[in-house]
């Protein structure tokens, strides 16, 4: 597939096109070619290869292929919970809706109300910022959560909470100058963002030895190096629950990094699509907002949640929210064009923001849906601690629990052997890093989708892997069965 | 809410901080800020205000607000396509789909197919390019219109035609200089996403005088004067059926625009979302593959769909597709990169696009299907001339037919008097464009919210307005008979 250069122009038959043709690679955007996104990177790309080739017949080594690379649950045996969907289909079909008997009486009657504000129904552009409704149900939500009041006008429903962090950076990344600060390892839709907006990421790293915490000096010290480099930094982003660590922040911790924030002038972009993944009792979630509202920080701040996270784990419906707080009104109504070049968030996510904020109340619906979303709650955190202990135990790794979010970032003692493996081995013409093998023989062996740590970067001579604990329980032993095996003979062979 | 301007870091005492905020407007994204979509600007704002203080009681001289300024069936009385939503229900709640009696057979195995081929269901992601299944019909659909087969490795499902674009312009404006061809009036997607990739729109303008027909000899001229300023044009953008203008291109002037492409090494982008709002027999819809398959031409292609227009009209589910032809693999694959990092198109607004391209087959489904699609054309078909022939006859106005699309764009030819009304007018420090002072006095007697023509562009000294035909045939009556009382008074004011 190749397209025309078209030597010989009928209109202009003495100019020499130039060649390549003006939708080929090498004419296009730099900025754009150069992003990545680790996460739906090359080992995805081998895993699909794979599954391909067993679809056609070939017999590998093990009988599936386990995506543990992403944080999709329903991709691996989730369950949904009873009421969102219900609440869609009501939504949807007026005769389901008016039928007796077929939903719950709760279900049909929040269909309804949201319907009522919702002009057009679910097939019409809802206003660019999202349902009305919608938002005043974040609000109280957010209240309810803090103790403070939020205003639904302050709030954005999104296409998934990486449109927010798309339009965020586009709208602070005025030039090439610009930084925003970013926790390392990092979640790559980020850096992708701020390739792609042609600004700078800067790297503050954390502490994997206090269990991925972040510390104020390391802060200080990567601002002063950005600053001394010119950079203009005017933003900091904090993933907790983390993304890929696992670490959720202790309340001293979110304070002094307000404090920080607020000494050097920076907006604060919290990103806590996790909130509810959250495993350890001693380790609450506490939002930056509360935060920020105890100590009348004055900081603008953009804070995120989604429903593909959480007990939710609703990926594919694609619905978020983003709450500002602090921010001049005119930036926001800049937040408020992107969103309308963009027409509107699809509707049906945005009815799912409303089931995740206000959940059901009458007795048929509230005991389903307690059951439901405890229960995977429960489930998420018994599998992160059972396979955190596994890891732990295996040679050439050691891991950090996992106190929140969906996802274990596990330290790889690579043995030389295998790092000299690695500078041999040519993928797309340069050698892989040493995780990048490791991962691609996990795959190769076991069918396990992991992604290397070199994709969220890392500490100069440390190797990882960013792996989910969202199989469902079999398939979870299955996976803890399958890398334990492989791991031993990994060691082996490298030794 | 304004931002802090800390002057006094605790970490950097002895620097004074730079008074913006790091998120205050005057430190935001240039190119952003630059940006503008007409379809929901000043005008859309205005009306919000004025429903607002309708809500509250304030009376004003109509007894509704009636958009006509965005196609968006569903908030102006649509009827939903029964099939359709039926299909979103079976394909979200197992105990629906499984229920004897409550959904159609047809609906309930048709929902079992696509969820055997999407891996965990709605919930999930899925593939970035889109769910294979549905990609697949996609090119069955494509290969029927046209009479060439597609490939569904070529097509992308996206959150809406609008998302396509976005992703194309990103990968098309490699720098400053790259121009890509609009036709003027012009749907200002186009010029918000060029702007704000810092690329350069070069218009080429539509015959008014011939039913908004695209003339070679415009294309050449407007080329060549780019090409003399030092612009890079690489890609062509053609709306067919035209948006805003609601003409449809003959097939000789697609030939005629092939060529014109071919010729000068350009990309063309072929938006045929209205592709089934075609109200003239005269005047059947060709597609730009088909026309390129035809000639064997070599130029690369990206022509797009969407679930929002046609006899679908459903707008707030976000879905759509984009098929390329002809282009580079590794420039197709820079595309899926985009894709990947938004992570996957909403689920639902897959579904959709998978009923709108393979309609029910079964004699239950099929009969409904048949007639609310056609009812829904043919009604709309209806609207327009009936819209048309009202505006053609009011005094200042002369209206081109619709022959497709959802919108007429008549012509105003404001008396002195209004031109100078204008420019005392002063709406956010600046005198409002002529037709913009039309506008908001149609909006402020009748309610009737449209879209001045200045926002699509158009010829010197020319003023216009768009305006759909999509409310409902008693809305439709009211609508008329408002603004023909308008338009008299109008007159008879400024003469």
């Amino acid at each position: 597939m190749l397209s025309q250069c078209s030597l010989n122009s009928r209109f202009f038959p003495n100019i020499i096109r130039p060649s390549p043709g003006p939708f080929d690679f090498e004419n296009l955007n730099d900025a754009v070619v150069k992003a990545e996104h680790a996460v739906r990177g090359a080992i995805v790309t081998r895993a699909n290869k794979i599954r391909g080739r067993m679809a056609k017949g070939e017999v590998f080594p093990f009988s599936s292929v386990i995506p543990c690379n992403i944080g999709n649950p329903f991709a691996v045996g989730k369950h949904e919970i009873t009421f969102v969907r219900q609440l869609i289909a009501a939504t949807e079909v007026e005769s389901i809706r008016r039928s007796h008997g077929v939903l719950p009486e709760e279900v049909c009657e929040r269909a309804t109300e949201l319907l009522a504000h919702t002009p057009g129904g679910l097939g019409a552009y809802t206003m660019s910022q999202g349902i009305e409704l919608v938002r005043q149900h974040v609000a109280e939500y957010i209240g309810l959560r803090d103790g403070y009041p939020a205003d639904h006008k302050d709030i954005f429903l999104v296409n998934g909470g990486s449109q927010a962090v798309e339009f965020l950076i586009k709208l602070i990344t005025a030039n090439s100058n610009v930084g925003v600060m970013l926790p390392y390892p990092t979640y790559s839709l980020y850096t992708a963002e701020l390739d792609m907006c042609r600004g700078k990421g800067v790297p503050y790293f954390l502490d994997e030895d206090n269990g991925w915490d972040v510390h104020i000096k390391e802060l200080e010290k990567s601002y002063i190096e950005a600053r001394d480099k010119g950079i203009d930094v005017r933003a900091l982003v904090v993933i907790n629950p983390g993304n890929p660590t696992g670490s959720v922040l202790q309340k001293e911790t979110i304070e002094k990094i307000v404090e920080f924030a607020d000494a050097n002038n920076l907006m604060v972009i919290a990103d806590e699509v996790y909130q509810h993944n959250i495993y350890d009792k001693n380790y609450p979630f506490h939002s930056f907002k509360k935060i920020v509202m105890n100590k009348r920080a004055r900081i603008p701040l953009a804070s995120l949640n989604s429903i593909s996270k959480g007990f939710m784990g609703e990926c594919g419906h694609r619905g978020g929210y983003v709450e500002f707080h602090n921010c001049q009104e005119e930036s926001v109504a800049q937040f408020l064009k992107l969103a309308s070049i963009a027409l509107s968030p699809n509707s049906v996510g945005q009815v799912l923001v409303d089931a995740m904020v206000k959940p059901p109340q009458s007795v048929e619906c509230k005991t389903i849906w307690d059951r439901e979303t405890h229960a995977e709650i429960l489930s998420l955190g018994r599998k992160a601690r059972l396979l955190q202990q596994t890891l732990e135990k295996l040679p050439g790794m050691k891991c950090n629990k996992s106190r929140g979010a969906m996802y274990l970032f596990p330290r790889l003692e690579l043995p030389q052997k295998a790092i000299e493996a690695a500078s041999k081995t040519i993928v797309n013409g340069k050698p892989v890093k040493p995780d990048m093998l490791w991962a691609m023989e996990l795959l190769d062996n076991t069918g396990i989708i992991v992604v290397p740590g070199s994709g969220f970067g890392q500490k100069e001579g440390t190797y990882h892997f960013r792996m989910t604990f969202l199989p469902e329980s079999e398939i979870m032993d299955d996976v803890i069965e399958r890398i334990t095996q492989f791991q031993n003979k990994f060691m082996e062979k490298y030794q």
